[in-house]
């Protein structure tokens, strides 16, 4: 049985309560957060505070805070003897420098309240100073996920750029589509296959590959057409650094 | 039943070819097409052809060809009476204007020559001038798709160029996240869990609220750090374009 008192009470937090909860060697003795309000969502944890002062002594405490709060956190945990580790993507593990049992425990995914996620997919990147302690973790980590990658922090904080790509950026592009769609009175619906089409290929197909459109052909008059029809600046800005890094990586003349 | 005459031997056309060979109400009684290679594609056609001046008499024509190449191809047609349509998302359906009885049949996805589609769920946009042709369009697409609707030229436009940011632009920002994980010694794989959340999500919440990171935080110290990381210049520029239409979207200060 692995005890862990949990820290913070957002998205991550929730998730990782929920899925641990649902372990049976492993043990949420105590979540710990600063907002009242959010640690309602845990719902039948055995022990819930407030108090930083009062937390109890677990094998694993796991620190799932905002980036900029992870340091001050930490500095509430300096007594104590256990793993301490972080969920960040882009911090590394000497963020946790005053401990020397110090770990990342990272899960690549983007996580909303409302939205089951099942963990079994869901990489898990670890990270410790100590082969034991690494050791511990990847015993914690293979029980919520198949998927159970050791990276180092200058990795993970290429993931975590990686994602804001492939998450963040990517989803703002789906954006400007809707809002391109019902400025013209499209349903969005319309377009969900092509997006869910976009995703699935790359199972097969490296996204280099699977590049289509005017300029992966360097169809110069459609893209000059595409651009007249965007109406505001910053759309068509976009519309010109994509389409001309497009252009660049499949080498046609710009 | 309906008899079709399909000009084009590229991945619209295949798949047409595939999915209406499935349907008993449907007969393409010829394809056409000017490569004699791809043509092979179109196993068991009754009738394959690279001969334009002997193009049967069927009731619609379907000219799945490049956007170029429509107004040229569609000059074939001149003596023909049945309903010609084209299946271009950028052009209008005067394209075809030396035409009376013209139209659009145009499929909103993404086809591979590799991939199986499931038509029942692409969204067939119709376009045509007469009522009687459209009822005909309308009987064709439903056949194949429970997702028909009528567009027009103008509104086809604004979904094609839609298609770009959500089909073309994901995946090369996808394409990029894939070319950071390589260069740091991490499998793509990894990324994949994320990507299908990035895209099921949406189901359930539009693009806009499912927006998170650094640029719809304002969080300007972790998006100064991940600009310091990209190492080429155009992925810097689409950092820095995307991050501030995310902050000006969401009403950061810049």
């Amino acid at each position: 049985m692995t005890t862990i008192v949990l820290i913070g009470s957002g998205n991550v937090a929730t998730h990782l309560f929920k899925v641990f909860s649902a372990s049976e060697s492993i043990k949420i003795i105590q979540v710990v957060g600063r907002n009242e309000r959010t640690l309602e969502r845990f719902e039948g944890a055995e022990a819930m505070s407030t108090d930083f002062n009062g937390i109890k002594d677990a094998d694993i405490y796991i620190i799932a805070v905002s980036d900029d709060s992870i340091l001050s956190v930490s500095q509430h945990l300096s007594d104590k003897n256990g793993l301490i580790v972080h969920t960040s993507g882009s911090k590394t593990i000497d963020e946790l420098s005053s401990h020397a049992r110090r770990g990342v425990f990272y899960p690549l995914q983007t996580f909303s309240h409302f939205r089951e996620i099942d963990f079994k997919k869901v990489p898990i990147c670890l990270e410790a100073r100590q082969e034991s302690d690494f050791n511990l973790l990847q015993n914690l980590a293979s029980q919520i996920s198949d998927k159970v990658y050791e990276v180092s922090s200058d990795q993970r904080r290429s993931l975590h750029l990686s994602a804001v790509f492939v998450n963040n950026f990517t989803n703002h592009l789906i954006h400007i589509g809707n809002r391109i769609c019902l400025e013209n009175s499209l349903p969005f619906e319309m377009l969900q296959p092509l997006l869910q089409e976009t995703v699935s290929k790359l199972n097969e197909i490296s996204p280099y590959d699977s590049q289509t459109g005017p300029a992966r052909r360097g169809d110069l008059k459609t893209m000059q057409n595409q651009m007249d029809q965007l109406k505001n600046r910053d759309d068509q800005e976009i519309y010109r650094v994509l389409s001309r890094s497009i252009q660049k990586t499949y080498g046609k003349k710009l």
